[in-house]
């Protein structure tokens, strides 16, 4: 792999943000509770990484990068929060929580990891409704083994139903704090973005463009680069999600990079297209598309219209271009403290747009035998136009001489 | 952030690993038949990362990322497997994994997320015991909603029981082209150790070191480094487990990184501890006691013994200089296509060691004021003495003057 002298690998990081104010997660607290009573929950459990973070501020690469000790975080509605995790946890608990209310188990342990003392703190929650939530709900991915779900279905002597649909709620609304995040690892990813004809090179395989590429982010202050897909042939490509091969670049190819990179919790995700050499006619034409439909995108993301409308915006300048809608069944996303968030940008989503939420405007096409290609931008929602956050993509297709 | 002008992030990648053979596959599947009898299972359906990639071979970052849509793999114990994948996957699916059986859905569908075709599959497959192979069990993560786990329970007629111990058995005993992953990735994060006091200055701050140290691991050649945790403090840290904090290095400072970095599929999992200036005698002894019980684990590790002698070889040595067993829980684990995997090398772990099984030889001690140190080496377990994947910590501490 061969770094230019002039790489930008050797360029300083952008600064960091300042933490979370402790106002921030009294009031997420606070509506959590609201939403409780009008859930008719008793307590909320959880236990995935966005989740728990949002609201006790735990942060953590370790509980998410093995699966072999589960953590739990119990908010009742009424009474304090408590953490129940394993208890070589504990120092990282205390040290990036606010919550100081903690019980501890000796894990691995694995005829009972945590699970007797969560049922016993869920016997002393005060009962209104008899139902308690958990991350069991659309989209969700529970962070413990099912056969404890179903050991404690058995063992708390009430409803267990869902609060993903509840957390989603609280989360599709960004405080100004949360989109200052957003909007730090947009412009690191938009930095990166610009610097890439430097130390990318026709030869390059897929693999080493990304490791490249993932370098580049970090050091310009991403904390991790988890989703660095890449697209790569003459005259478009064949995926917009896919990982990188060992296919190398050559003149006559467009080459997409995506990236859900993260920064203080908090994830960017957009796109950018390259082409090696002289784009054909047919590239230049479903790139202005995209453009185009893109903008069409942007315009449509004011408080008041729908997802759905988001999507049928930019489906009507494709369509007007004569491009398919391809396989992606959306065009964008919510965005946050997961690379995807609801709402979806899809015509069944009729989640009507509201100053805070954060969207990405990803229109797709679809062309020619098999290929495609997709634009990327991420904005919020104001009470007027929404604001970009991501660095606006020229409308010409960057060439790479 | 500055970068020496003899950075090692100008260095060059050691190269690529060749693809898994499909006979690779084969013999994988085969087992996983064979374990399907004897575990009474007509199918195992599989969601998460490891096991879809380690029986179906299809890699994807996407799929990981991304909650919105879930991935189904099925293995019938007769007859063909077959995936069942959102239709944006479909391109990603059929290029990098031998199965070409495919079903696909519009997704994100809520109301339907594959479980329709899924059910409708299960009812097709052969029935000999009445019971199908969730990923329910100990240590595991389910990839898709629990919600949908409870209507698929009700709609499959028939018993769902756990197959993350039967996947647990097949993964445990790495093949030749596997354990040829994991020495490559942990030869490249043992280089970017090497390297480390060459970008490391002090004055740095936990997150800067973090980002430099995991942009110089992809620089070498891993595909990811989702784990990079660090510790650092006047003489010790308090956590081994922790990302990074704001907190500068200062001389007199022990600093230890962890990294879990991963190539082909596979991980790496060790550490290393740096003194910068001249440690304490304290820390000289720490450090002389985990290297000595690390080299105790390493003697203890092979055929015929347990899991449970590897942790009491560490233990006894470091009772024997005084220190304190801590709260980690364990002494290193298996170790795979995900960080932490069966067996533990704890007390109660009684699983007997065999030729082919990776373990991460992990010792711990507490000390001082709430201070901790740790060592850590990877291994593959061979007929005779095992066979040490990660280079050798030297036995004194590297100084960073």
């Amino acid at each position: 792999m061969t770094i230019l002298a002039s790489s930008p690998l050797r360029a300083h990081s952008i600064g960091e943000i300042a933490l979370f104010a402790r106002a921030e997660f009294e009031k997420r607290i606070e509506d959590a509770r609201s939403a409780m009573t009008r859930y008719r929950l008793d307590a909320i459990v959880l236990t995935s990484e966005a989740n728990i973070e949002y609201l006790a501020g735990f942060e953590t690469q370790f509980a998410w990068n093995t699966p072999s000790r589960p953590w739990y975080f119990v908010v009742p509605r009424a009474g304090s929060p408590i953490a129940i995790i394993p208890e070589i946890g504990e120092t990282n608990w205390l040290l990036t929580s606010w919550c100081q209310n903690i019980v501890t188990w000796p894990s691995p342990r694995p005829h009972d990891e945590g699970i007797s003392i969560l049922t016993q703190h869920l016997g002393q929650v005060g009962r209104s409704y008899g139902r308690i939530g958990f991350e069991i709900g659309p989209e969700s991915r529970i962070g413990m083994p099912v056969s404890d779900v179903f050991r404690l279905q058995a063992a708390i002597g009430g409803e267990m139903v869902d609060c993903t649909l509840l957390m989603a709620e609280l989360r599709v609304l960004k405080s100004a704090a949360e989109i200052s995040r957003i909007r730090h690892i947009c412009q690191i990813a938009g930095q990166t973005f610009d610097d890439l004809p430097s130390f990318v090179n026709v030869g390059d395989s897929e693999r080493e463009i990304c490791r490249k590429f993932a370098a580049d982010l970090l050091l310009k202050g991403a904390d991790k680069a988890p989703y660095t897909s890449i697209g790569s042939g003459q005259g478009g490509y064949d995926s917009i999600i896919m990982g990188p091969t060992n296919r190398r670049v050559a003149v006559g190819d467009v080459l997409m990079l995506d990236t859900g990179a993260r920064y203080g919790g908090y994830f960017c995700d957009f796109d950018r297209n390259f082409s090696f050499g002289r784009p054909t006619d047919e590239v230049l034409r479903v790139n202005e598309a995209l453009w185009l439909a893109t903008e069409a995108g942007i315009q449509a993301a004011r408080p008041g219209r729908t997802a759905a409308d988001v999507f049928t915006a930019q489906a009507t300048v494709l369509s007007r271009y004569g491009f398919d809608i391809g396989n992606v069944g959306r065009f964008g996303h919510g965005l946050g403290k997961v690379l995807t968030e609801p709402p979806s940008n899809a015509p069944s989503d009729k989640t009507v747009l509201k100053p805070g939420m954060v969207l990405t405007i990803e229109p797709s096409a679809s062309f020619g035998d098999g290929r495609i290609m997709a634009h990327e931008e991420d904005l919020v929602i104001t009470e007027d136009a929404a604001d970009l956050l991501t660095p606006r993509a020229d409308r010409e297709i960057v060439v790479i001489a």
